[in-house]
């Protein structure tokens, strides 16, 4: 518990509604979506940049850490107060600002919900393509610090492609404004896309400066089940060297698929051991003609069925299949790790093999979807906790599966980040000298690790 | 002149013929394309990322300044040996290690000509859209230090957008990588993208792994022709505000109109004061139908004349005319200031009027052209140096243009970055906050100021 005159400091600064002692508050502000919890000794609810600041300063002088928090969504604990201290939540600043239909471009507070956001702006014609799966509870700010990605990235690119400037409040408590509502700009360091994705550890987003691109006319939604794994895999891959890159091309393997079966009845043929969820959009007049050529490259690799869908209902019954995992998963088994690596994506094939054989070696399930167009992979390893070895074992499966993603020339994360689940496997991916470069920028930055700490390095 | 032991280390470290001395050397390695000249007391020719690190180590046990150079083409000083020490040239690495036509990626070594590099991958079907005006010789490292940009990144974004991950040497000697060549990658800061337009300062590029897309099924080229400035800037926000994103947007003011018709006889009739040559690329089937709803948009803005190619010569020969106009100028006029500012979109109009009325404040004319998709101006500051006070004014302009661009929510370098000719203005777009942030960041990973010292900041 923080001492009566630093909560006191707290209120003179954003009031007495807005900082929270009560146990069950601070219980709502202990978890995200890895379900660990920690405790920290207080919430407060910033409604301002100068606000956030005098925070980070008071914070600084009295030595508590800070920990920043969106929506508490993230996969990788990126915003849990591992260490007590102050939990600074974004929820207050949800204001969409501006959104400039000349220059293509809008202006939010951090705390605004990312469906929110992007129904707003399409009701003017204009699109905001990132779309992370917590998108109906995820906020903007928590998508910026993890640099969030989805389904649509493998044709539109990640939450950081998006983001042009941004304001934010140092480690130290200045409030600094980088890039801005320019389509280019090379004035100093990008400290915009640094910021983007560095997990909270380098600065708190006050404000987000987005770039917006015209709502495609139209789209057209496919799903190809395939009578293997490999055949999908290979399609993935087929369909680029194709040169098309499709909006989204997301994959279920065959244990995915019963999950989702067992779960909500699926109407899918037993034969289909793994499918692809293939998305095109741009103009009406060339869907037609893409979506035949992709069916025309693909039809070779062992297709059970293809389904296209002709009207905006059934193309959302195609994705309620790849929505409806998470939950089918849960429901077959209590206890999952799931994991995001990502490969380059000719190697999808070799990676899903790999994977087959670890989890083979440890007996547990592996269960593997996913945005296959991007090469990143969900790889979700179903435990039991209560059983007596489980959870090692899936540790050693977590790394095995690591260390083949990064033989492959790939990485541990696509889009969850590392937070304080990957953080144990830092070395596996980021050599001594490239984490000393990193790690000294940090230190620099936040000289009294005030700031998000112990996040993405342990020490 | 460095010590004779320090040399003889140089020589150990890449050979004897690699390291050059003499005078006539050093003079070919003091200059870039903004006509200063400061002579470096030694030009290394390293071929390999350790030896490069292997000088960087010698550079800071002798505290002795590192210049980094690609091929010397930048508009900002960037790459000039302004305190002696060593020019470290990376023309050796000039190697395309790999196009990998399975995952649309590349890798190359820094030293690779940018449009050697753009050939190369279109012969596969492959397309790489960042286009500077110094294609021809720039290099790909250059590129990415300084973040080069072009015609097309309206549609296509700058060279950051393409850059997944590099091989670096840090300022103390240690030779990392970051990123990768997967789509996605969030562990750990982003480090690549810190690195692509920090102008050499934060570490020396030794391999670069580049996103490609598709090379485009066609293209077409049309030059409308305006009867007033106005009209053209407001021709460029109707194109954006209608959601049309052509592949470019360049445009030209009437009196670069009258510097290339003098230089050149371009038959442009007298009544053209601005003109755009614009450009779509896409689907075959498509062009048409956007060219027209283009042409259709920006009728009613005092259009003189459309012309529309229909060969690839012919759109060969449109593009003729904005590539002259460097030339053109420095025949018309001995001594101009480049300046790239940028602005929203919309607020083209407003700023060109800015610089009108700048120009007379000062009777110096001022010739504008550039990437008007982007805001993106190149301003054209025409004097004659010889003339007593030409200069001071000059740069009296200069910094009200920098002032009027940054009054619009602008920037004083789209794409040319800050070098030596920015730096002095940094503080009318940095505030000492976030100047702070990045000096703070620059001295702790480089302690000895070893790296391209005095670039950026002047301190």
């Amino acid at each position: 518990m923080l001492e009566p005159r630093i909560l006191k400091t707290l209120i003179s600064i954003v009031g007495k509604e807005q900082v929270a002692t009560e146990p069950a508050d601070l219980l709502c502000y202990s978890y995200d979506a890895t379900q660990q919890s920690f405790l920290p000794e207080v919430v407060v609810h910033p409604a301002t940049a100068a606000e956030i600041a005098a925070i980070i300063k008071l914070a600084n002088a009295e030595l508590i850490p800070v920990f920043p928090r969106g929506a508490g969504s993230g996969f990788s604990g990126g915003s849990l107060p591992t260490k007590g201290g102050i939990v600074l939540t974004t929820e207050r600043m949800d204001r969409i600002l501006q959104i400039d239909e000349e220059n293509l471009i809008a202006v939010v507070e951090p705390g605004v919900v990312t469906e929110q956001f992007q129904l707003a702006v399409e009701k003017v014609g204009l699109f905001y393509p990132p779309d992370p799966a917590s998108l109906k509870f995820s906020t903007l700010g928590g998508n910026v610090a993890e640099c969030a990605g989805g389904p649509r990235c493998v044709k539109y690119g990640v939450t950081k492609d998006y983001i042009l400037g941004l304001e934010v409040i140092t480690p130290t408590g200045d409030i600094i404004t980088t890039g801005g509502p320019t389509m280019k700009g090379v004035v100093g360091y990008d400290l915009t896309k640094l910021l983007c994705g560095s997990e909270g550890t380098l600065g708190i987003i006050s404000k987000i400066v987005i770039k917006l691109l015209p709502l495609p006319e139209a789209k057209k939604t496919m799903l190809v089940m395939f009578d293997s794994i490999d055949g999908a895999a290979q399609a993935v891959s087929a369909i680029i060297r194709h040169k098309i890159i499709p909006t989204t091309l997301e994959f279920m393997d065959g244990r995915t698929i019963d999950c989702v079966r067992q779960a909500t009845g699926l109407d899918v043929p037993l034969a289909a051991r793994a499918l692809l969820i293939i998305e095109v959009d741009g103009d009406r007049d060339l869907l037609d003609k893409q979506a035949a050529k992709i069916a025309e490259i693909i039809r070779p690799l062992g297709v059970v069925e293809t389904r296209i869908a002709t009207t905006p209902a059934e193309s959302e019954a195609l994705w309620q299949i790849r929505r409806s995992v998470s939950a089918s998963l849960r429901k077959v088994n209590p206890d999952k790790f799931n994991e995001d690596i990502c490969v380059p994506r000719s190697k999808l094939p070799e990676m899903i093999r790999k994977i087959d054989v670890i989890a083979e070696k440890f007996s547990i399930p592996i269960v593997n979807f996913g945005h296959a167009g991007d090469g990143n992979i969900h790889v979700n390893i179903m435990i039991d906790k209560k059983v007596p070895g489980e959870l090692e074992k899936a540790h050693h499966a977590i790394e095995e599966v690591f260390k083949g993603a990064l033989d492959l020339g790939g990485t541990m994360s696509g889009e969850h980040g590392v937070g304080i689940a990957k953080a144990p496997y830092i070395p596996l991916e980021i050599t001594p000298q490239a984490a000393l470069y990193m790690k000294t920028l940090k230190k620099s930055l936040d000289p009294n690790n005030i700031l998000n700490p112990g996040k993405i390095f342990l020490d």
